[in-house]
């Protein structure tokens, strides 16, 4: 850790302490510089982050204060799923979402897309352009089928940043991380086998489950320390399960980030039942607060770990470039990629690669998470104000998304077609399951949540739902 | 067909038929005119196409005259490969040419990569440059599922000229065609099924076979006309057949292309036994006389033809642009290509798009034609000057790829070991095969055969093949 970033640390816990409360004057920046022995530019450099991260505020001329921490909301319960694999359902309402993707005039709350007008991004047009045309014949080529050797390298030196020592060697680039998910699935499992999934879980594991012919076993999970690792040793007791499929940091829908000592015990579990883990770490890099969580490929000595990511949601889902460091199963994993699409995307490879070299990609991510950070408690904010009383909201510490549990019997299906039949759409709980629980739950993506047609948006779902508590709205 | 077609074909019958022989004069241009009753720059046009063909040659002040038409070579026997069905093997083959793609050090005849520097190429990287500048937010965000509208509409219309009336939206846009046969083998087959394929056959699509768990049926395939329709029918008759995986026109590796009388046979024969085509298209557009050959598609009323194919072979692979028409089997392929890997690089889709709307791709393909067939002749005289004797070679009518068989116990696995390491590549012969046969043949790739490195390459691997029939080299 930096030593601005230790002394941000020092203040922040006297924050959470309580020694200073909001409104409350923090110590001047030379008081601390003396304090610490640290150079007045580094005590500069600490409350430079404690902004960024939203806890503190400089007022000119006058010094540092604490702002307004938001009270967390009150969290969802802790899932309770069917206690058996289950063939997974659900393939029809997912094809409703997927067609919104280019669509300019609903207000999409239900998609997992990234800011994408970032200024931050630009230089990947420009790259893009000039790798085209320098590099010509390169680009026309096939990639090799494991990926470009620098965008590897690359990779494996973030992946440093989450605890990883990865080799460049053993990673595989892919069509973006649903390639990197469904090739690690077909390398380790057979149509008829049980994989053990949390619970919601993302649609689109739970679905490539499904079209492998795998049955989804989902564990009760805990929206903040993730799946219950009792749950999952009695399944893996009773149940012949061949794999474990996680998003274990920032989890996309319920927002959790294992505990190190979770992370620790669930490879450990898997050690002793001899099953690898499919690891999604696509929103790791999105926390909020750095040193990043590590990823539990991070403890792994035994190439258990199939970590797969991808750069669609911390740059641009367009360019599809994904990739998996499959551990022991390396071999079988590049067979599958191979077979399934040859190789990835020529130009979008060196284009990643550079961006990442030129340092464009650590500047935009320090942008992105504070922007995030902000969005979350903004769209919290107005969730709170505008959804029913009794309604519970996730908390997560990273990536863009909530989730979002409604009181009573709102059915989130029947939210959906009548929120878009006034322009609005939101992920309707029962995508995040393969036996279609999670009725009254829905996903809401929280990108630029202070853009000016959000708040009528939560609004006007706000009151949908109060009409379909009130029962004062036939179904169709 | 156009006026100067006709007036074309009528002189190549003449030739044909011996009326003129190699070294004659053909009839004058005004001659011809008043002959057919078409304009003097009608017969010119018809003239300028059979000099494009290789058929005629212009003599400056003299006139046309029949050219030297080359003798086409003994064609390699009648395959009969093992009458069953076989879980395929040959996948650590497979890995050492996969890793040779970027290789600079190699003549690569093993590889089918299409010439990419002709100049027709070039409004490529002119429009990734425009569209990535002027559609930024586009190429940013996801493609639709099922790919760009507007490719999908200008693939509709190039099928026209493969006798296909495809509506836009029955067509599904891939990560090139290796995504489009693999999810539509997914689509339609379950593990333990039997799949028919012609023998040889290309191996993408015979090891796609082997990672999705079904065995592989191969049936004796002609040189000209392809799958042999007798054996199919038995095999239909003796085996629960799931379906048939072909690629009729201009097939890899074997050449020939299945005429319309068999393509028409072969449907019927599926119809009756209710089984999908899955069909490989992917060298259908580079058929080096005009029109193309019919897709089996082309004949299907009944929705039962998946056509697969893509630009990797026309234009380049890097764009990594696919597509698949799967007829009554679209939403299954829909669903897989979604799970597979959500969707096909954005920028590529428009990339492609406008090449083809502005005329671009029409204009390359002309070139390439011409080009091809002159390769193909060069590589066939080649391999007539210093492959041993009895070594026989397919004609193909289109494509760039040759299929050697050689005398005696030629292993041209051998031959490959022994050829790489004097830096050359071939493709082995048993690559080809569910159960490794044709050890004593090989795929030339023939482009740009005219090239300097080639002569001397051919020459060298003449003298491999000299010494491993002697015994003179001991395998290691």
């Amino acid at each position: 850790m930096k030593l601005y970033e230790q002394v941000a640390n020092q203040v922040k816990e006297r924050i959470d302490l309580g020694y200073y409360k909001t409104g409350d004057k923090l110590p001047s920046v030379r008081g601390l510089s003396q304090e610490h022995g640290v150079s007045i530019s580094t005590v500069q450099e600490a409350y430079g982050l404690l902004i960024d991260d939203a806890v503190v505020e400089a007022r000119p001329k006058s010094g540092y204060y604490v702002l307004q921490q938001q009270q967390p909301p009150e969290l969802p319960a802790v899932s309770s799923p069917a206690p058996k694999p289950l063939v997974v359902a659900q393939w029809q309402k997912l094809q409703h979402m997927i067609g919104e993707y280019g669509r300019q005039d609903l207000v999409k709350l239900s998609l997992a897309l990234p800011d994408m007008e970032s200024p931050t991004l630009q230089p990947l047009t420009r790259l893009i352009s000039q790798i085209s045309r320098q590099e010509t014949q390169r680009i026309f080529n096939y990639e090799f089928a494991t990926g470009s050797v620098e965008l590897c390298h690359q990779i494996a030196r973030l992946a440093i940043d989450s605890g990883s020592r990865l080799n460049p060697d053993e990673i595989i680039i892919t069509s973006g991380c649903q390639e990197a998910l469904s090739c690690s699935l077909r390398a380790v499992t057979e149509p008829g086998d049980i994989v053990v999934v949390d619970s919601p879980s993302f649609f689109g594991s739970v679905q490539a489950i499904k079209i492998n012919g795998v049955k989804a076993l989902e564990i009760p999970t805990h929206p903040e320390t993730g799946i219950s690792l009792d749950a999952l040793e009695m399944a893996l007791e009773q149940w012949p399960i061949k794999a474990c499929l996680l998003t274990p940091t920032n989890n996309n829908p319920l927002g959790y980030t294992m505990p190190d000592e979770n992370k620790i015990r669930l490879l450990e579990l898997l050690s002793h039942y001899d099953i690898p883990l499919i690891e999604d770490d696509i929103y790791g890099d999105l926390s909020y607060h750095l040193p990043r969580p590590r990823t539990i490929r991070s403890f792994d000595t035994e190439g258990r770990v199939m970590l797969c990511s991808s750069f669609s949601k911390t740059l641009v889902p367009g360019l599809r470039v994904g990739w998996v460091a499959p551990g022991r199963y390396y071999e079988h994993v590049k067979m599958t990629k191979y077979l399934t699409s040859l190789s990835t995307s020529t130009l979008s490879q060196p284009v990643v690669s550079e961006f990442i070299a030129q340092g464009y990609y650590e500047k935009h991510l320090r942008r992105m998470r504070k922007n995030y950070l902000r969005d979350r408690d903004t769209m919290i904010g107005l969730l709170k104000r505008y959804l029913p009383d009794g309604t519970r909201i996730s908390y997560p510490q990273g990536g863009y998304l909530l989730w979002v549990e409604l009181p009573g019997h709102v059915d989130t299906n029947e939210l959906n077609t009548l929120a878009r039949a006034q322009g609005i759409s939101i992920a309707p709980g029962t995508l995040f399951s393969a036996s279609g629980k999670y009725k009254n739950c829905m996903r809401i993506c929280c990108v630029n949540s202070d853009s000016p047609e959000i708040e009528p948006a939560i609004a006007r779902l706000g009151e949908l739902c109060h009409e379909l508590l009130a029962g004062s709205l036939l179904p169709e």
